[in-house]
Order: structure tokens, then C-alpha cells, then sequence
């Protein structure tokens, strides 16, 4: 059947199974049971089905919170794609629109019938694509990004992305609170980032791409996005979520614009955090932004001060990757990333990943030249089985980075 | 200063001054003390500021809920505008991109400076465009929804219209969950809605406005909302935190639309109810929904079983007409109003509100003309300083209203 299956976490007072009805019903054709033989035939097709509600144990902590007890239970229920147009705003406003507001209820996933995916187009490159972009198997992709670039002009924002790409990052991303400006506007920065990469590759052989952030009003993206094509850029930066997820598949859907494109998480935090309300990290970071066609998705680490928990991000991962009819996207777990989380990241995420550093970079003792030839000697250990504490003993630069700030050695 | 600050409610456990202070700098230039001084005088004018930090009492739901104690307390920090584009989505990473998934905050409210406003629209028509076009002054306006309708064909929602609009209301809007379908698409709506009220006002001499959903694709939503106004559609509802703040400014800057907005809050829930996270009411559904341009905004009433607390609801509505540059925005303050409730409604709203009605106009014994009529009489008697209960004695349609559902008699 053409539907989309939404599995939502509820708190209630009222019975699950109650609940669950109400909401298949009021959610669709409104009432049934009174309804003549007649009207049941025309609106069998349109009526929304639990499919499963899970009672799980009471919270003594979500009870405490909420100073009553509350049931609490995992609830499926399938909506009839008759119902809706195969697009993400009317997919959302369906399954979580009215529904968003009706108490402590999170929406944790959504699962498309295959006739539906076809709606949506998934990354144009995938991770596959990229690695053929940057000719680089076997290893995760390292990218690093600008850092304190704010109010600085273009001549500053070079030299940073020249020592970032001597480091041997694969790419370099901007700020994503870098928006259009006088010193620094978008298409000079996408002429003069290729300029200097360009002279890196001359003299290293190395090559790396980098992600400018496509920023400004809404219906400006797609000409700026194309703009940004023909200027020869690598690949888009987008604020997804400051943006909406539909704007994200209509720019990878264009044919004229044709590079990929690398979700940032900014604002996503407004959604997900809470245990009780919002859309659920995986669902959100992971398969919506993979439908939508992102052939990178950002999201935090487990390990740094702005931390997911190692499940939420292993979620979003398993959503990006997973056999499906998309291509897969990038992983990206980010924030709080040093060299001696090496390990840790390939053990926990595979090899099909983006290390993304800002500070673990910059704040290199050699600078950002080191802080990517450190990471890169990490990596290079990693695969080869090696500790890094011996590939230390041959790389100044890992050493360097591995006494600022530590490591966590773990078998891969 | 041309400038955006943004109040937080935080939860930490560092110190609050500390960390106000760690967000101004990360979010706008990254370091400061270090500088040179030359680098300084650069700098200078895109440096976040900390204006305030208020600490409040620990709280000890929070710290229970959390398992630890945590400082808690508001913050503001001001952020200058030459760090970004004036538009939402820019303002929107800048203070809550990386920052809304850095631990327990939540965004209460952005105060734009007078320059910054300027790049914003508010609404087209606002409170007393609407009235002008209504001819409608002195009392709250009544609205009922489209019910059932999904899977209906064009008869079907043609009757329910006239019925609606016998009985008196002003405006009736399409339900946000239907969307373009076969049996009653978009452009065929609005056509025979007009017909169909055009006949009802040569009928009773009272005019009826009726909001179709403006949905689908982001990038073809101008075209259609551009069709929709050659057709002579009445006003746009329109979903939009399925799509994004931006893309309603744009909808409404766009001078060949040129109708009347109403936002509807499907998904925001997803966003506002957490007390730790996301972003508060009055900023998303008042404060940021009146500059992006609504003519109206539906919030969750302080009555219904989908409720919000009252002064979360209060304060969408004074954001939604407090004095500023913007025109005002008529609240409507929606879910579980029935014609018991109006004494209550005008004396927490006042007489410039929507008072908008589902279940309330079409659950009336008298079918959904009774509604109206219902409603029309309540708020009648209630600006005439009558009790409902005396008025019902003069009208059977309130009488039936008020046996079935009760009413809350209120000195206004």
C-alpha cells in the first residue's frame, strides 16, 4: 500500500490504544464509525490505520517531570499517501503537523512505502560519488573548517584555506555563520578558494575541495546555487534547517546545479534535543536529510562538549548509510574532533566517514598545516593496525597534537 | 548598533557568566583577548556582546530531571548585524545554529534593532486591512474550519462551505491537511468557493472570506499563490513551519500575491513546548510569524485538550499586536472553542482576535449553520455586557450550543 508509517513516543494520561485511534482517525477522515456503508467505501482508501502500539514501562523520571503519572508507549500508525502530495511539507504537516502540538509526543520515524521514495531523490553523488570526485578509497575523507573568519577579508580567508589544504585535508568547509559580505562575497571567495587549491595541488599533488556557504533569501538559492556551478565551485554548504528540508531537495533536484551539497545541522538543535518533543536525531539528521538529497550530513560526535549520545549518533549514521533505493550520504560526526579521536571515530562509525575538525586543526602547535598532516598520520595508523602512540614516535605532528590534547587508544 | 539580542533561558552546569561570555565570542569573531591590537580595531564592530545575564533560583524539577544541578538563568547576547544578511534564516544560524545543539537552551526572544526591522514586511494588511476588507469593526471576527473534507470531492466541500457560511462566520478556512488532490484541486477550490459565498451573500447580504492552503513544492508556491490571486482567492492559509519563516516573508513581499496570509502552526510543536529547548511561543508563533508577514496567526488556545498555558498564549498575542513598525496580526487563538467559551476569549484576548471554531461550528445539533449562529449570538450578548445565559433564552442556537457544551460565564 502507498503510505508513510509514522512511529511516534508518547506520555499520556489517556489509554495508548485510545490514543493511538484518535490520532489515525483525526489525523485523516476525521470519524468512521457512524459513517453510512457508502461514505466507509468512498473513504476506506483515506483512512489512517494503527499499526502497532508498544506499551513501554512507565518513566519514574518523565512521571516525576511531570508531577503525574503517565503512560508511555511506542504507537504506529499509517497514513494513506492519497491523502497527502509526495513532498516533505505536506509528509510533516500530515503526520506532525496538529499532532505536534498535542502534548508530549515525539516523532521518531517514518517509514516511505517504495512508491513514495520515488518522490524523493536521495544524494546525486552519495558517498561513492565523492570519493571518485577526490580519487581517495580506503579511508575516511578528512575535511577541516575556516575558524575566527568573521569581519576578515579575502585575502585572510585564503591564507587560512592555503595552510588547511597543505595539511592534506580532502576538504575545507566555510563557517556556516559566514553569510554574504563585502569583504569576503560568496562568488570571489568560490573564485579565489579554487585559485589557491589549485596552487596547492601544483605544488603537493594533493587535492582538496571546498564547501562555500550558499546562504541569503529563499527563492535566491537557486540561481546563486547555479551561479556558484558555473563558477566551477566543489560543493555547497546549506543551513538546512534554518531553511526547510523540501528547499534542500528542490536545489539537489536541479539539474543546472549539479554539486554536492552538505547539510549543516545548524538550528536542527531546536528540533531534536528533547526527550519528549521534536523529531528524533536519526530520523531527522539521518533519513529525511538523505531523502532530501544531501550528500553530507553534519551532526555532533559523541565525544566533544557539544555531544549526541553514542546511539543518537550511531542513529543518524545507520539512517545515512542503510541498504535503501538512495544513494548513501556522507557521515559527518563533528565537533570536538582532535587527532587522538581517531581511533575511537573509525571504530565506532567505519571508514565511510568525514573526520571534520575545527580546533583539532587550528589549534595545532604547527598551526593548521599541522593540525592536518597530524590527523592524516592518524588515519594512516589506524588503517595500518598501528597504535598511535608508536606512529607518534615517526610524526612529529601527531606527537604534537597527541600531548596538547591526549588520546583515546582503542582497537578498531 | 545595528544589532539582534537574543534572550536565552539557560541550564549549565559552568557558570553562567562564563558561558554567556563563550557564546558571544564562538557565535560572532571566536577569540578576543589574544588579539593584536590592530586586529582588534578590525574586529571590533562584529564582536558579540554579553548585555545581561540574570541569574534565577536553581530549579528543582530541572535539577531532578537531569539527575545533577544545574545553574539556570536568562541570558542576552547582542549580536551585531554586519555578521549577517537580513533574513531570517541568517539570523537564525547566527544566534541558534551550532548554539541550539550545545546543551539545555532555549531561545525566549530576539530583539531586531530599528535598521534591521526594515529588511522585514509584517503583515500586508494586518488587523485593520482584514476589517476594511470585512467591513467588520467593533468585535472578534469568527472563523470555523473545513472538517472531514479529506477524500471528499468538490460537492461535497461546496455544501460544507455554504453551510459554514449561512451561519454567519467571516472566514473559513480549508483544513491544513488537505492538500492538491484530484477531486478538489486548488485552483477548482477557490473557483467554486467563490461562487458558492458569492451566492450566500446575495442570499443573506453577508460576506464570507474563505483561506485555501497554499501547498506543495517551496519553489512553485509563488506561481501558485500568484494563480491564486488572478482566481481572486479571499487569503492563503499556509503551513509554514513546513517549509520556514522565509518562505512566508517571501510569499508576502511579493507584490503580485498580494493577498492576505494566514500562518498555521502545524509542526511548530515540534520546536516550542520543551522547557529547555527550542524556541519560546511568543517569539515563533507571535514575534517572528508577524515580521515574516502573516495577517493572521493560529496558536493553541488556553481551553481545549490541545492547549497551551495561558501565558505562553498571551504572549503570542501581545507579540502578534504590540505597538511597532509592523502592522498587527490577528491572533487566533484555536483547538476546543465552543460558543461557551467566547466570555472567556474576549476577556483574555480582547475584541481583536479570530475566534476559530472545528468542532465547535460543525458539532452543533443544528448542523454547522447552528454553529455560526451559536457564535455570532455569544459574541453579540458578550459585547452587549449580557450573560449567555439570558441571551440563550432569546436564541435557540446558543441555547443548544450551551446545553451541549457548557459555558464559562465571565464578567468581560
Amino acid at each position: 500500500m502507498s503510505q508513510v508509517i509514522a512511529t511516534y513516543l508518547l506520555y499520556d494520561e489517556a489509554d495508548l490504544e485510545k490514543k493511538a485511534e484518535k490520532i489515525a482517525l483525526g489525523l485523516t477522515i476525521g470519524s468512521w464509525t457512524e459513517l453510512p456503508f457508502l461514505e466507509k467505501e468512498q473513504l476506506r482508501k483515506h483512512k489512517g490505520t494503527v499499526v502497532h502500539v508498544q506499551p513501554f514501562e512507565e518513566s519514574e523520571r518523565a512521571n516525576q517531570y511531570f508531577g503525574k503519572r503517565l503512560k508511555r508507549g511506542m504507537v504506529k500508525i499509517a497514513y494513506p499517501s492519497a491523502n497527502f502530495s509526495a513532498d516533505l511539507p505536506a509528509v510533516l504537516t500530515t503526520v506532525f503537523g496538529k499532532l505536534s502540538l498535542d502534548g508530549a509526543i515525539k516523532l521518531i520515524d517514518l517509514e516511505f512505502s517504495d512508491d513514495l521514495k520515488k518522490a524523493f531523490p536521495g544524494p546525486r553523488f552519495g558517498i561513492k560519488g565523492i570519493r571518485a570526485k577526490l580519487d581517495v578509497y580506503g579511508r575516511p575523507l578528512l575535511m577541516s573548517i575556516f575558524k575566527g573568519v568573521i569581519g576578515r577579508d579575502l585575502s585572510y580567508l585564503s591564507k587560512q584555506l592555503r595552510q588547511q589544504a597543505l595539511g592534506g585535508v580532502d576538504l575545507v568547509k566555510d563557517d556556516e555563520i559566514l553569510f554574504e559580505n563585502e569583504q569576503a562575497p560568496f562568488e570571489k571567495r568560490i573564485a579565489e578558494g579554487k585559485k589557491v587549491l589549485q596552487h596547492v595541488y601544483e605544488e603537493t599533488g594533493h587535492r582538496t575541495l571546498y564547501a562555500v556557504n550558499l546562504s541569503g533569501k529563499t527563492f535566491e538559492l537557486k540561481e546563486k546555487a547555479k551561479r556558484a556551478a558555473e563558477l566551477g565551485a566543489d560543493l555547497l554548504l546549506f543551513n538546512v534547517f534554518a531553511y526547510g528540508l523540501d528547499v534542500l531537495q528542490e536545489l539537489r533536484e536541479d539539474e543546472e546545479i549539479s554539486i554536492p551539497i552538505m547539510a549543516h545541522p545548524a538550528f536542527s538543535g531546536a528540533l531534536t534535543p528533547s526527550e519528549f518533543y521534536g523529531v528524533s536525531h536519526p530520523l531527522l539528521l539521518g533519513k529525511l536529510v538523505r531523502m532530501a538529497g544531501a550528500d553530507f550530513s553534519l551532526f555532533p560526535s559523541p565525544y566533544g562538549n557539544v555531544a549526541l549520545a553514542k546511539e543518537e549518533a550511531n542513529g543518524i549514521a545507520y539512517e545515512l548509510t542503510k541498504e535503501d533505493v538512495f544513494l548513501q550520504t556522507f557521515p559527518v560526526p563533528s565537533a570536538g574532533i582532535h587527532p587522538g579521536l581517531v581511533p575511537l571515530l573509525i571504530r565506532d562509525f567505519g571508514i565511510d566517514i568525514v573526520i571534520n575538525a575545527g580546533g583539532g586543526v587550528h589549534g595545532h602547535p604547527e598551526g593548521a598545516a599541522g593540525g592536518g598532516r597530524a590527523f592524516s598520520a592518524a588515519i594512516a595508523a589506524v588503517l595500518a593496525g598501528k597504535p598511535l602512540s608508536e606512529a607518534a614516535k615517526e610524526n612529529h605532528s601527531l606527537q604534537k597534537a597527541m600531548a596538547l590534547w591526549g588520546t583515546q587508544e582503542v582497537k578498531v
